[in-house]
């Protein structure tokens, strides 16, 4: 059996966040504190709390049976279907008034993503993924995404967000990734990532996911032909190191020379 | 005697800039590379070239005793009123489809910048400044920009455009000021610069910069309240270190650290 969620629903789940979201963004806000390991300052704003307020609202009234993931709200409920959502992914550049960060909003099933979309409101960009396949749009029609065939690290553009809280044990992985390939890029957040399956990026990692960063992201990725792991090669829906590639063969090389 | 250029002159070289380089967003670019100190990958595009000469094909019409600094096709004429263009200022985030670079276009009267504009044209945006003001728009009517209050560091958010290709003797200058404030981005180039003028970030600095990436943007983040210097606290026109910060108390601040 599968989830008989059709993929407009998640676009009225974002339609919800994206009107707080976006008449907050560049306003001045309340910012809180939580602790976060290898990070000094994690904001949490109203804006966040409220986005998932409202997406958690329709989606207890639409599938009362199904559990939620937030990152502000934590899980609820026990069922096969699980829906993980991040109101604004990329809180940080959210406060510096730079448009990377993006509604997330993921559905798995048994513990495998099979739907997700990213919203961009002051762009007015929709990423999604599903069993129809990976799609953007802004403003009228969808288009498909693709990734982009770049087979060698020499000729791939890494992505991560920040140098900075990386792990002891994982940086000489990164090291080696940073210059085996042709340039890294910063500060990109989930925008980054959907770049990735939009086949402007080749390479995404991040040395620590939580789920909600994460699942979301995995269906438009992986229908837009890319990989998504864990860095020991298994699915990333639990979080962790993660690697993100435009192809399968990019992501083998990328993996063999992060364990070398 | 001060030039009689209006802002609006600004505005049509923007839009003859923004009709080049907002089809070319996200297209297959041919790439070049250009050797830089620091890097190994500088990418050079049509639409940097492109965007160059459509502007450089307006401002000689007419303004035919001015001088021309770009980015791409260097210096022409010798004159007191010196135009100082970067086509596109994040050729990195340009070629990652992610919407933080901008046209850069900026006079100069005998070597100070008077009037200064930055175009980013996916978002929609203009941000602009000189005797009138600092002021952006993004469709409809114009709104003034204004610095953040903030006044001491611990308070600040620090932007950097990259962790790598700083010089030897910057970096432990550039830890201090890490340390010291609330928190750091990077990845945002010129788009990470006028936040600073809208009220977003406190400080940006960057290890080197050349004139057409800092020229256009002094007269916005000024006339905002900020302020725009050289690391040694000389006027930033002809490039080098430069750090940009919401207020004058904020900049002595990170520069008495930075020197320490």
């Amino acid at each position: 059996m599968t989830t008989p969620v059709d993929i407009e629903f998640l676009h009225r789940l974002a339609d919800a966040a994206d009107a707080i979201t976006s008449t907050r963004f560049r306003q001045a806000l309340e910012v809180d504190t939580k602790v976060k390991p290898g990070f000094s300052f994690d904001p949490v704003t109203d804006a966040d709390r409220d986005a998932e307020l409202a997406i958690r609202e329709i989606l207890t009234a639409t599938y009362p049976d199904h559990s939620v993931l937030g990152e502000e709200f934590g899980l609820a409920g026990d069922s096969r279907f699980q829906w993980v959502i991040d109101p604004i992914d990329g809180t940080r550049p959210f406060l510096c008034g730079i448009p990377v960060w993006g509604t997330l909003i993921g559905l798995t099933e048994e513990g495998v993503a099979t739907h997700g979309l990213m919203s961009q409101p002051f762009t007015g960009e929709r990423f999604w993924g599903g069993p129809d396949g990976a799609w953007t749009r802004r403003g009228g029609a969808r288009h498909p995404i693709r990734t982009r065939a770049v087979d060698d690290l020499a000729g791939a553009v890494l992505h991560t967000t920040s140098p900075e809280g990386w792990p002891d044990h994982l940086l000489d992985g990164f090291a080696r990734l940073k210059t085996a390939t042709r340039m890294t890029r910063y500060g990109g957040e989930c925008y980054a990532m959907v770049m990735v399956a939009a086949g402007q990026i080749d390479l995404a990692i991040e040395p620590s996911l939580q789920p909600y960063d994460i699942v979301a992201l995995i269906p438009i990725i992986e229908q837009a032909g890319g990989v998504v792991t864990r860095l020991d090669g298994e699915r990333a829906e639990a979080g962790g190191p993660v690697l993100i590639s435009a192809n399968q063969g990019l992501h083998e090389q990328a993996l063999r020379l992060f364990a070398a």
